[in-house]
């Protein structure tokens, strides 16, 4: 009789914090859907500022930017943590393409970050096409030497989940001018990391090996990419490329933006909320990151709007520096080390201000169990989906360093590659009621975190 | 022992059967991601004919779009089914405004689809706002005489399924002239049912009751309610309406587009799946519902290129007249009583060609449970609400008349009333991936349907 007396106040009791739970998580979903100001934030971020690269002038600008709402939340604490960046500069850069005896045609292209250009001259010589890198191995040196590769992989509209097609095709980015200019080719194109019905180029960052001759890459956008392939299939084309994009030898001085609710049972328990606040230098940066950065705010705002006093310490994040250098989230770490700080969760919104779908989760699953316990409070906010392995970049340092367990918001998956890294990555192609249930989800999320202890 | 014998052979059967399942339900999103027609029809239709309200030339050229696309993708039979439809045409329309001692504005409207407008005159009153029904029935009659009424309800931004809040708003577009009018209101003025950030003013229909005086509706962006708000706020304000809006007296000839594929087993079992094919008179009918449309021929096109041959006979149905009449839905119906066919399921695709998330269902309790033990087939596609009673206005005769099971699918509803009835329902605002991943989960849905013979 006593178990089953004590079963049914165990119930009875997670039953009532379901309950009070629940119409916490309403009040916070109508505080933020009403009168939540990310959209208006993101507003003035993408149109008063613009595209904000690592180390440019735009991106001293964003730091202001972020300590001025972070400050307006009424956070208890608003600081910046310095943070040493590359500054990647893209100049002039053009691609003329000529297929067989026609004349030379101008192209729509995006050097990738990081890359060396041609040092502004220009590069002419052949395209040799190939589907992937194992039509690439099999050719002889002598069909790629002096050439420049067209690296035609598509990204798999198939994958129901972009994502998924992203890290399928990211690496002919990432890898593809090494790769190439081990076997004498004097260039790279490749096809962007696209979704897009449209003819966007994707830039996105890239690396060459220590031991690489830096030779300069490309991206086309689908449609360019589309007929590039069909100037190939008929015969031979040949390119011009000219470029100046470089990296700077010095590092600048930036700055991670922090904002800070102190926990009021366990201060020193923090669960760390972020996007980032640098861009590419195109577009506006709006899905990736500046709605990042306005959700995390979003949350600090809601706390304190809703009179929210959290147990643990929750702290918004706008990091430095992922898309090139992940300098601002190395520099958090660090600075966690030194500190000695007990960090229970740290979150990234990253993936676009999209209708949020689910929470991907990267730690023990005894500690995934115990989130996903509460998953049916998120079904009305049309959050279902806690099955998979997400964190963010800007946490990784934190995850590897110190074993964080590290979560992401999933929003939607399905518009993100259309504009991600693109001129089309603007303020117009950002939802406000998307953008604001991301945000409503994620402080439900930390709240719950906070109140039941979880980790 | 023999009942545990069978337990475990019935197991083993729904194994392989959710396995093959899942192979076809694969097949199908492949077949609609890397092939599907849908986003280029909708092309055709928005931006080669454009907006199509019932009764117009541009209502007859999309039957023969329709005609053309539906042959193209080799379904059995293809045919029109006749449908005597209204006609409700705009002309000119203008709202000038005056606060105070200010000068007269123009303002962005919208009249009311289906109301009678000043006969191209002008109507000159003072501006009444009220919040709701409620606070007009407070008011004596003497304060609503010979003057403009603005119901100032707010769509309920709070609400995160948007068509609940449609749900709770609408009958201020629908009811408002007719109430007011009771009274002696001389015009009616309305916030529209919008969850846009922006200022484009709704149209959509709205009726007279029996014995109503007709009198013009207008509808404002939610900028422009929010400045009249202001305005009534302050003190007086004064409008000037004219209109030419009205409903012709005769009926035009339409039609109804029908394809088919005839059932291999079953073929006098049918499920229909449809949307409608016109539009109000503004935009391009985008969204509300040229996409349903591209979707319904979608369904055909993909069982047809993956040679399924579906045991129950499969339709898709292009109605006409949903938004301003339901004369095709009802001629469908006539039609199928008319005939004894015995229809199984009836889908309807008008919520949007936004991601899919659900399957909303009015039909028995049994019914319902018999899809949901499918519904972990869905989930890779981000399909997991089975949950919501939802069916759709054109296959609502059919429910009626002949107690027919009705679905309908259930898009992300985020961005739906930012464009709903507006200018801004635009092909532009349509991505590929989101409308072919609806048509895929239309295609997985209709082919389980028929091969597991759920109805």
């Amino acid at each position: 009789m006593k178990t089953r007396l004590l079963t049914a106040i165990t119930l009875l009791g997670t039953q009532l914090s379901f309950a009070q739970d629940s119409l916490m998580f309403q009040k916070i979903s109508d505080e933020v859907m009403l009168h939540g100001t990310c959209y208006d934030n993101l507003r003035v971020l993408c149109k008063g500022i613009g595209n904000r690269i690592s180390g440019s002038a735009n991106a001293a600008k964003a730091v202001e930017w972020g300590k001025k709402h972070m400050k307006a939340t009424g956070a208890d604490t608003v600081w910046l943590q310095p943070a040493d960046v590359p500054y990647w500069s893209r100049g002039k850069e053009s691609l003329m393409i000529k297929a067989g005896n026609g004349e030379y045609k101008k192209m729509t292209i995006l050097s990738l970050g990081n890359s060396e250009g041609t040092g502004g001259k220009v590069l002419e010589a052949p395209i040799v096409m190939v589907r992937d890198f194992d039509e690439f191995k099999a050719l002889p040196e002598s069909a790629v030497k002096g050439k420049i590769i067209f690296f035609n992989y598509r990204f798999r509209q198939d994958f129901v989940f972009t994502f998924k097609a992203y890290g399928d095709a990211v690496k002919y980015r990432w890898a593809s001018p090494s790769i190439a200019a081990e076997k004498g080719a004097a260039g790279v194109i490749i096809r962007s990391m696209s979704t897009g019905a449209d003819d966007f180029p994707h830039t996105g960052s890239m690396h060459y090996t220590d031991s690489s001759k830096k030779i300069p890459e490309m991206a086309l956008g689908n449609r360019s990419a589309d007929s590039l392939e069909q100037y190939c299939k008929r015969g031979t084309v040949k390119a011009k490329m000219q470029s100046e994009c470089h990296m700077t030898d010095k590092l600048v001085r930036s700055y991670n933006v922090i904002g800070e609710i102190k926990g009021s049972q366990y201060p020193d328990k923090i669960i760390t909320i972020g996007g980032h606040l640098d861009s590419w230098d195109v577009g506006e940066g709006a899905q990736d990151d500046g709605a990042g950065c306005a959700q995390s705010i979003e949350v600090l705002r809601t706390m304190k709007a809703l009179g929210i006093r959290p147990k643990y310490t929750v702290r918004a994040v706008l990091f430095m520096n992922e898309e090139n250098g992940l300098k601002g989230g190395q520099a958090y770490a660090d600075s966690a080390i030194a500190r000695k700080e007990h960090h229970a969760l740290a979150i990234e919104t990253d993936a676009g201000g999209f209708s949020p779908r689910g929470i991907g989760m990267e730690m023990s699953e005894e500690q995934k169990n115990k989130v996903r316990a509460y998953k049916d409070l998120f079904l009305p906010y049309g959050v279902y989906d806690f099955s998979l392995d997400e964190g963010g970049a800007d946490i990784s340092p934190l995850q590897n360093k110190m074993k964080v367990p590290v979560a992401g918001l999933l929003p939607d998956s399905q518009r993100y590659f259309d504009v991600h890294h693109t001129n089309n990555d603007i303020f117009e192609n950002v939802n406000h009621r998307e953008l604001k249930l991301g945000a409503a989800v994620l402080t439900q999320f930390i709240y719950l975190v906070s109140e039941h202890e979880i980790f």
